[in-house]
């Protein structure tokens, strides 16, 4: 069975997108990455990188051009100079986006790896969703709420419960139901795109000490627990919920699989603390396999040659393996 | 000027204090200990280690006798075996804390470094403080609230501004006078004990992206930039309020010599994460010196002999360190 291309939208074409999407090009042999291409403005790629670019008009002739350019499916040219303030960009970021969703979605693109955009940019141009993922779940027919972000490093995956909420809207945006759905999502997720076949499960508390039996928070004894039950119900292997602070030391990595977190920072603090330059961003519960660099647009150093693809390549070369193992299944 | 040894409580007798005291005089030498002696139960410490006691009356015949036993000033024996639940052990964890700190506070001992207690046997036995740190706030005459808990391992400093209370009374429980109180605390225990002369605080938001300019929550606006304002009026050098997710990597950690937490996990997360077996307490605000390991009873494998003694040996030296500030200043 022959792999098609993996389609990479540039992102925010002032942000650092094209140029660490240049550079994982540039480490394709090194870094053992699968044919992809770009999907965006070139004018932006060649605005910071002086490597070869091969203009192509059908995703198929991408892996035939990869071996000696970097392969660009192009979308009208933005012309916004590196690291400046314009909404034309957000708009070439988001033609970009739904171009790379449809491809991916149709077959001729293997995954999708999203570069970096500005949400508040976005939401200037009249997005209308909380970020790229949700966008990305509603063009394939999926609620979010069925999906779930899953931060990845090399000795770690969080998936948080909660995300962009403020801290004192955490409590009750948890539910029973919001936890099992999460931790299915991962589960599953982990299954058919990363082949674990049983994904040990770690959900974490919420309280300190994971409430010391009620003494501190009862969230554990009235939500976690009992979705932690549910979830075993349905086969899965879980265990917790554990206190936070002792869940991220590596004896207790090396326990489990994906940690289920309640919210946004007790996910993050972790993966950044271990994994600041590498973490990347995996969308489960799809039909179609998406990663990204868990990093932003950086508009302060685009431009400047100093960005780090290490997060890049790492999402690009967690989709080829995800697309893969879902082509086999 | 000559330095008094440091005494050590044995913490709870059926825990793992016993064991990671003795460990730590072994390894005095290569450890570069100063003297200390250890103020309990000597048949626990007996129970769990063949090397040599040398039971002493005064804290002055410590320094003499450590050289080739550890010292031990003796309170009455609990004859607690090792993991065995018996509220005998945390009667006599108490005796030995409150003789401590009276040692310590006459200037018998120059620092106190105290041993891990149950929290909840010592409740049982009418102990009505809620951890060692606010007897010995009380015993010290000082407000627990002008006090801090600092949490450190080799590259890392952590205060966190509330601690052991439930995720959903956080918010109510911060305001800008707690705020200020914690980072002066902090920055006035630098200066004094650690011998950091403009210490700089980072201070993290409490809510994602820490709010995102209110986007994703108040507190940071309302309280903790409030804050940070008046501690800079104080002459104090205060950066933030940062995002937590991003402010304990190798980069930011660099830049500052303690972060100010909102919550217990957000400062117990990224500490533990990087420095497990070897994170302390230390108590800044007090008018004597005193350090613990952050670790905890550890019933489970007490009398294993495999209990790891970083973070005790940690702990006594950072006491001593601190003493011989404080009695150079």
């Amino acid at each position: 069975m022959s792999t098609a291309p993996l389609a990479v939208s540039v992102g925010d074409p002032a942000g650092i997108g094209p140029e660490v999407i240049a550079k994982s090009w540039e480490r394709r042999e090194d870094a053992a990455l699968p044919p992809f291409f770009a999907v965006g403005d070139i004018s932006a790629i060649e605005a910071v990188w002086k490597g070869p670019v091969a203009t192509i008009a059908d995703p198929a002739d991408a892996p035939q051009a990869f071996a000696s350019a970097l392969p660009v499916l192009r979308v009208a040219d933005s012309t916004v100079p590196p690291g400046s303030i314009d909404l034309i960009g957000a708009r070439n970021a988001l033609d970009a986006l739904e171009f790379a969703v449809g491809l991916t979605r149709s077959g001729a693109a293997s995954g999708l790896v999203t570069g970096p955009v500005s949400k508040s940019r976005l939401y200037s141009v009249g997005f209308s969703h909380p970020g790229q993922t949700e966008f990305v779940a509603e063009r394939c027919g999926v609620s979010p709420g069925l999906t779930a972000m899953m931060l990845a490093g090399p000795t770690l995956r969080v998936v948080p419960v909660t995300t962009h909420i403020p801290f004192v809207d955490v409590p009750d945006a948890l539910s029973i139901e919001r936890i099992v759905a999460k931790g299915r999502a991962a589960a599953k997720g982990l299954q058919r795109q990363f082949g674990i076949e049983n994904p040990r499960i770690a959900v974490a508390g919420l309280n300190p000490h994971a409430g010391e039996c009620g003494a501190l928070g009862r969230e554990e004894i009235e939500l976690i627990q009992p979705a932690i039950d549910r979830l075993r119900e349905e086969g899965y292997e879980v265990a917790g919920p554990f206190p936070s602070d002792v869940m991220f030391t590596p004896r207790h990595r090396a326990a489990y699989d994906v940690a289920l977190c309640m919210y946004h920072d007790q996910a993050l603090i972790p993966l950044k603390t271990l994994h600041f330059d590498e973490g990347i961003n995996v969308t489960l519960g799809l039909p179609i396999v998406r990663t990204s660099p868990d990093h932003g647009t950086a508009f302060d150093i685009a431009g400047k040659n100093i960005a780090d693809p290490g997060a890049m390549i790492a999402a690009i070369r967690t989709a080829g393996d995800c697309a893969r193992r879902l082509a086999a299944a």
